[in-house]
Parts: structure tokens; sequence; C-alpha cells
């Protein structure tokens, strides 16, 4: 591995205190929650030492100074797309930015339509929101590739209780960075319905070599329609920073700022969290190369490790981010996430939080060594092996 | 001052990319956001480093390992109080914490009752949350001293619309800490009219010598009224840690337990902030009395430095915290708080925006070094003088 990114060793993982690692004995190994192993960037540690050096533990602001600045520079760099600095807001998360948003701009009890199989948050922390969800699943294809399904999407958003879509671009779990037509569609869509449209980007930045991650707003919206478009992203996944509390929002038109500026005080960051995003959009491009170039080869070998030790299990190689949706229906297993845990010691997420099209899967994380790979799914082939 | 503190240089401070200290231009001090001066406790600092030395910065959990531990062991040890630390959640700040409560607890466009002034976020993030505003304003008796109104409170929540009442506790603005027979009185009429009980603690910390702090939950609630009681606190005031974004939610059974639980995702804290916290528990305490020494002195010099240069300044020693709320009504200022800023080059906060009762006042921060309080109050001062 490129040494920016660290050595991946259970001995040094094992001293995190995250909930990745909390959560399981020791003799589990944990490829569930979506962080990776990897060492930080240098820069956002560096930032993030600069901050305590001086004491600014204080709060930050809506718009911190220079973060607008450093995401549109990143974006610039990376897609060719200049979004205006000051339609770039600070959020602690991305769903606080997506649920804060659906509060401002959808009737209480409305419905926002998904589709699944999609990230679990989606669904119960809406729910919690008081939003009904709306499912308009994703089509799979022979070979396990799945697209969205204009016509359950058009038929969901006609419904009169619909009041959003949500989009996940990159998409999680599958892995799909959807093309210019895919998110036109949905575009066009959102637009002939009057739906309020929130976009997840935050898988955005770990698009994987051979395929063109399209940030949404960089379409060229309808001005109707880009009054109600929220677009989300984060360097948390990137850059691996969860745990610091900061996303952004991501916006066109003025009126879809004044919803983001309203909600201020519910949506401010952590103010470390907001200097380490910086760095990472500002200086953390080659730590992030020598991330995606890992993750190039770890979803390969992934493909290869599976063909060895489970060739019964579909897989597609994730065109984004570091998750491998498994298909493991052809094991026969009643819970495949229990069998992997007791029988392989190995922490996956369950296929049926993503809804249910993803009722006999599961989704590994491969944001690790190949090492740490290599061992995670020989552990898994055995377990199956021994049944 | 105490070397734990540090100096309080403004050639020091400026270097801090908070918002307290982005906001205005350089020429003006700003008294106002609450957040302090002094440098950070060196546990908490080692704490954050050693979180990112680890490239620890993934996902906390809903209860940290160690967090609720730290907690009720400080409460024990301040407070002769020793909660569950099962029964403790951390949260990403106290209003967040009050917002997702209120979601799961009351009926959308129910009314909240508040007794202004009060914290201003109280009023527009609740109206943001779609609840109605129902005030029961503190009584001012002569000199100054605030207290809470039984029979406006009562009213307040006879109404039919009334669900919750929201107790700052110190309170801010006022500073002050109530007594047995108020929490009492506030928890009578709570249990009295069904109403969901929210009592913000954030300032608890810094009560200041000569009285004693009451934790809500330590008086020993009615098991029904303890169904429907959250209290919440922080490291964030006591240690001055906002922008690490961590709060916490306390509560006594398990039926509000459930209610922090399911709300999880909405709830999670920077893990930074937790680990900062819980190191600010556990050994913060000797750099926590040196700043409850340097406030104490503090309260003293500004009731010195208001009599000097401000004698017609009304001013009540606030009993926790760093908070002054100044009465300026006899300064005969159309707004207080644009004088300030533009003719003594002093930003300091807006009564009014604490509620109609704030007409006239403003809030100063005190939470610095005497020579800035005495730079702070002089140019005061002169701003009127020279009218």
């Amino acid at each position: 591995m490129d040494p920016l990114l660290g050595d991946c060793s259970l001995e040094v993982l094992r001293q995190r205190r995250s909930w990745k690692w909390m959560r399981f004995p020791p003799d589990v190994i944990p490829a569930w929650l979506a962080e990776m192993d990897f060492d930080l960037a240098e820069p956002v540690k560096e930032a993030v030492r600069a901050v305590i050096s001086s004491s600014d533990a204080g709060y930050s602001r809506p718009q911190p100074d220079g973060f607008g600045e450093a995401y549109a520079a990143f974006a610039a760099q990376q897609w060719c797309w200049a979004p205006d600095p000051g339609r770039v807001f600070a959020v602690p998360d991305v769903m606080t930015g997506i649920a804060e948003v659906l509060y401002a701009t959808t009737p209480h009890g409305s419905g926002v339509v998904l589709s699944p199989p999609i990230y679990p948050p989606f669904f119960f922390r809406l729910r919690l929101a008081n939003r009904k969800i709306i499912e308009a699943p994703m089509r799979r294809h022979a070979g396990g590739r799945y697209q969205l399904d204009p016509q359950a999407i058009d038929a969901a958003l006609a419904r009169p209780d619909a009041a959003a879509y949500l989009l996940c671009s990159p998409h999680n779990p599958t892995g799909r960075v959807w093309s210019r037509d895919d998110l036109t569609m949905v575009a066009s869509l959102c637009d002939r319905h009057g739906a309020v449209l929130l976009v997840d980007e935050i898988h955005a930045p770990l698009a994987l070599p051979g395929v063109r991650h399209i940030p949404f707003l960089s379409l060229g919206l309808d001005p109707d329609l880009a009054r109600r478009t929220f677009t989300f992203t984060s360097a948390s996944k990137g850059w691996n920073t969860p745990g610091l509390k900061c996303g952004l929002a991501v916006v066109e038109r003025p009126e879809a700022a004044a919803v983001l500026a309203e909600r201020w005080e519910a949506l401010l960051p952590s103010h470390l969290g907001a200097q380490a995003t910086i760095a990472a959009f500002r200086d953390g491009l080659p730590w992030l190369d020598a991330v995606r170039g890992q993750l190039d080869d770890n979803r390969a070998l992934t493909g290869k490790l599976l063909a060895t030790h489970l060739p019964s299990v579909g897989y597609q190689p994730p065109e984004a981010s570091f998750l491998a949706w498994l298909d493991c229906t052809a094991l026969g297993l009643d819970d495949p996430v229990a069998h992997f845990l007791h029988r392989a010691k190995v922490a996956v997420n369950r296929g049926l939080d993503y809804g249910e099209p993803g009722r006999g899967f599961v989704r590994l994380n491969m944001g690790t060594s190949p090492d740490m790979l290599q061992e995670i799914l020989r552990r898994m082939g055995s377990s199956i092996g021994a049944l």
C-alpha cells in the first residue's frame, strides 16, 4: 500500500474507539460501518492540531471562511464544475441537512420517494421526521447491475402525497455512478411533478477510475427546479472523517440558499470538522489519489477472492467508494449477517436494512488493506465451506 | 490569571477562526457569542491529539464507552448526585437534543412554554421545528433579580395547546441558579399539566462560588413525570468546546431513554467531541476550578467597572457562567448593540433577541481576562461619555 495510507494492522486499528471498532469483540473483524481503516491524511491531521494548539474550539459559522472556496476549487479540479462558493453551506452531516431541508420544504406527513436498495437512514430517520417513504425500487439486470427505474420513479412521484425525491449519487450500497442520462431523467421527473429534489453526493470524491461522477448541479437545471434542488456532500467519506461532524450543502438558487440560511442554527457543523474539511479539499488530493488507487485494486481483489472462496456470491465491482454489495441468496442462509458474524467472525451490514430488494444481500466494507480483505474473505469462505 | 487559562492577548486570540472571532473587523472586541477566551484545558487538547494520532476519526456511537461513567463521576463529585451511566446519551449539541425530543414527544404545531428573557434559539429554532412558543415571562424584582413566575407558568401550561415546558437551569442570560423550591415548583406544574419537561443544564458546570446548582433529576421525580423528563448538558460551556459538537442527554426512566435510543442517528455526536468530553469530565477539574475562580473575580470586576464607566447600567452578578445581562434602558439608546458596536467597537448580544423583556438590555461575555474586560467596559463607557 501507499505509505500515505498506513498499514491497517489490527494491532493499531484496535486502538481506535470509533463505533466500528468498539461494537464487536476483538476476535471479530469489523467490515460494516462506512469508514475506512487507512491513516488520516496529514493535512487533515495538521488542521485539527492547529485548531487545538490555538485553543480555537469555539462555534463554527454557517459559511466558514474559505469553506465554499475550498470546495469550489476541488469541484473545478475534479469535475470541471465551478459552484458559487457563496452557495456552499456547512452542515453537521448529510442526513441532518436532508432532514432539515425536508422539514422546511415539504408538508408534515408527506412522502419522500427513494430507490432501494438504499442507505438505511433514508428510511428510518425520515420516518422519525414524519415523512412517509415511497419506494421506487431500482431494476436489477442479469449480472447484477442496478439501474434507476424511470417508470417506477414517475409513478411514485405522481402520487398526491409525494413531495420529494431523494437520490443517492454515487449510490450506496450498489456503488453505481449515474450517467448524465440518468441524472437528466431524475431532473425531468422532479420538474414535471413539482417535487423537491435532494441529492446525496457524499461518496462523490471516491468515484473510481473508469467513470466520471457528474455533480447534479453541474447539469444546468431549469431555474424552477433549481429553486427546490439541494445537493449534499462531505469530506467525511473521501477523507474518512465522519467523526469530525461536518458536511456540505450546495445549492444553485437564492431561494434554496435562503432555506439553508434560515436553518443555520440546526446546521452548524463542528468547527474542527469545518477546518479539517477545508484542509481536505485544499490539500488532501495526493492522499485521496492514493485511496482511490487502493480502492480500485481492492474492488478487483474482492472479485478474485470471491471467485476463490465464495464463488456463488454475486458481485458487481462498485464504480465508486469502498462498499461491496454482495448477493448471498445462493448461499441459502437464513440470516447471512448472523452467519458471518458468528461463524466467520466478520461483521458486515444486513442487506434487508437497505430495503426489501436487499433481502439475502450483505454490504461489505472494502476500505482496508489487501491483507485484511484477504483475511475477511478467507474467513467468510471457510464459514461456508464448513457448513 | 491562573497560567492554566493562558493570557487572552488579542494578538493570540485573533488567530482563532471561530465565528466569535471572524464575524467582526479586527478593531472590534468580540464579547458576544457564548464561548470563552481562555486556553483549552490540557486534558481536552490531549484527548483530541490522541484521537488524531491514531487516525481515529470514525463514527461515534450513541453511548460512547466511558461517556456516561465520566459524567456520572463528575456529577457525584460536584453535586453529590449519581446518575445511571446507562441513561446518559451523547448528542451533537443541546439544542439538537431538545428539538429531536420535541419531535418525538409533542404533536406537530403544539406549544412549548418558555420563561423569557431566554436563550434566543429556544424561540427561533423551535418555531422552525413547527412548535408554537408560549411565553411565561419571569418576574423582575427591584434591583434586577429575576425569578420564575409560578402563576405565569401555570397559566401557560393550562393552555390546551401547551405540550412542554423548557427550563434553562442555570439560566441564560440572567445567570440565575434555581433553588430546590424553584425546581420543585416547575416539576409540580409539569406534573399537574401532563407537560413534557426539558431542562437545559448546559451552564451547570460553571455554577460559581456561593450557590449550589441542583441537577433536575436529582430531585427525585414522580415516576410519571420522570417518564417525560429530559435533561441536557455539555462540557462545551464549562470547558469551552462548542466547536467540538458534543453534548449529553440524561434521563431517569427507560421510557425517556427509549426516545433517545430510537433517534440515535439524529443524535450522533462528533467522535472527537465525545472523547474530549470524557477527558473534560474525568481530568478537567483543575482547569474548571481555575475558570470558576476567574469568573468569580470577573463578575465582581464587572460590577466595579460598570460603577466607574457606566453607572446607570443595571447589573446583577450572575450566579453561574460568564454572561452579564446588562440593563441599558437608562442610557436611552435606540439600539444599544449598534451603538456599542459602532461607537465602542465592542460586540455584544441584543437583549431583544431573548424576548420582549430583553428590550433595552445587552448580554456581555465576561469569559476573558480582567485586562480585556477592563478594555471592553472602558470602551463602552467612553462611547456613552462621548454622547
